[in-house]
């Protein structure tokens, strides 16, 4: 089984890209990295914001540690993006996702993803308001896919989230949606699949498990999120703490789907309140826990 | 007592001004907000920024609501800013508030502020190194606090947070900073203290107490956060759940310091996949829960 890490455990704490490489490769023992936007934001001036994005590209790059995405974080789920309710917001969602585009390749990585985007309160519950905007922001993916390309970009990723509120949530919206893009994108647009979101059970109830996922769209799926989860809420915990997901049981699916390329990157996130030793011992704690079972 | 609400837990759901202004209004029952940047990114470009951000001034002026504040949120609170460990990185938390500022501005709002930032790892453990920064810091706020004279604002604010790797975190370090800045800034910088973070055990043990605020730099304080906390972890419940926090202690709170301008904004933050629904009706309870102690 394929093991990396997103990031996000590092933002705010090891923010200086040699020394984070080192973590990765010598604490952590692992080979890839999915890099996230709360190091480096998008909106940042594009000099600035690049110059910042490459030290850690070369640094991980000479650590012998492959970038294969980057993805947006924390900061960037706080605002609608592309199914937001008014044209002008929509079009910040996408000038943020090509300023990401930019700068991932300025980090010469091949892919970069998010969460597409949220309704509002009143949109969410307008069958026809969902449809016209979820059309008009399919068609800013295209755009995006096509700026994408000339960037030198592989791929485009989408995540799906566990609120009836955003879009894709479940396996078939995002089925529907690949389904949607299918021959549309100069460059293919995937879907990263999120362990601890798919579990979700206020929302999934008896259809939150992961078979689901590799059953109606799994030959869209690129990579996954894992992380512990009570799925009572999207809890992002490490493996350091009992719940739903098992290092057995992430074999176990890695070999009955036959994946190959499919990377699982570890996405935890910590209170901004941890202690900076303690996360930094529970992640070490965590990759040994998942690396045994790879 | 005077109440108020921070905007967070609109953010996503109710984006709409008019609409936000009619549900603090007429739902919540509050006549001050504290207004919150995950709904209008400092970054955005600024023309497109100030349009959205003024459709809320506006609609909360016309719903006879007062936005006394503008402050960071999520977004902002995933980057180190002022404290970070390059000369390029401190430069883009100045350029964020600056920028902030400017927004605050065109909403012709009176004060704007945000946490002071984040040490890395290993600036944290550096006795000198955080002292250099802190200097080259204060110099930023100095700055920026003319920009904002400027600008038409009459405050800047700068929260506490419960992290030792962060500044400032205690009591004592809030009043180092307000001494430091003492007379040096053409509008003054003020405390903005929350309820939370004050209460937060593993930092502050026996001094998790907010006496000590007001004993210790009471005289700075501006405002503050309210929410429910079992002071375990940053939590920022509402006060439907039991804890530390309760109305008749805030109402005692209050008079015991005989506050008059300095306004309890709640800040609840609600998970990213609570259902809308539920976080309107919670914090319908919420605002009732804390309106009766008032």
């Amino acid at each position: 089984m394929k093991l990396g890490t997103n990031l996000s455990f590092a933002i705010k704490r090891w923010i200086d890209g040699p020394q984070l490489a080192e973590i990765v490769k010598s604490k952590l023992g692992l080979q890839y990295v999915q890099y996230t936007w709360d190091l480096s934001d998008p909106w940042w001036p594009a000099d600035k914001r690049d110059k910042i994005a490459v030290s850690y590209a070369k640094a991980f790059k000479e650590a012998g540690i492959t970038i294969e995405s980057t993805f947006g974080g924390l900061a960037s789920y706080a605002y609608n993006h592309f199914l937001a309710p008014t044209e002008e917001m929509r079009a910040l969602g996408f000038e943020h996702f090509q300023r990401a585009i930019d700068m991932t390749s300025a980090m010469e990585v091949a892919a970069a993803g998010m969460p597409f985007g949220s309704f509002s309160y009143s949109d969410a519950k307008n069958a026809q308001k969902r449809d016209e905007i979820y059309k008009i922001a399919l068609a800013m993916i295209v755009k995006l896919a096509r700026h994408a390309k000339e960037k030198g970009l592989a791929t485009l990723l989408i995540e799906p989230v566990p609120l009836a509120t955003e879009f894709p949530a479940t396996a078939a919206e995002a089925l529907k949606m690949m389904n949607d893009l299918d021959g549309q994108t100069d460059i293919p647009v995937r879907l990263l699949v999120d362990w601890g979101h798919a579990l979700y059970k206020p929302l999934f109830k008896e259809n939150a498990n992961m078979d689901i996922w590799m059953e109606v769209c799994g030959k869209y799926i690129h990579s996954f999120h894992i992380q512990q989860t009570d799925g009572s809420l999207d809890c992002h915990w490490s493996f350091t703490r009992d719940g739903l997901v098992t290092p057995q049981g992430l074999h176990d699916f890695w070999r009955k789907y036959n994946l190959d390329t499919q990377t699982f990157f570890l996405e935890i996130i910590y209170p901004f309140e941890a202690d900076d030793d303690f996360v930094l011992e529970d992640m070490i704690k965590t990759a040994d826990i998942v690396r045994i079972a790879a």
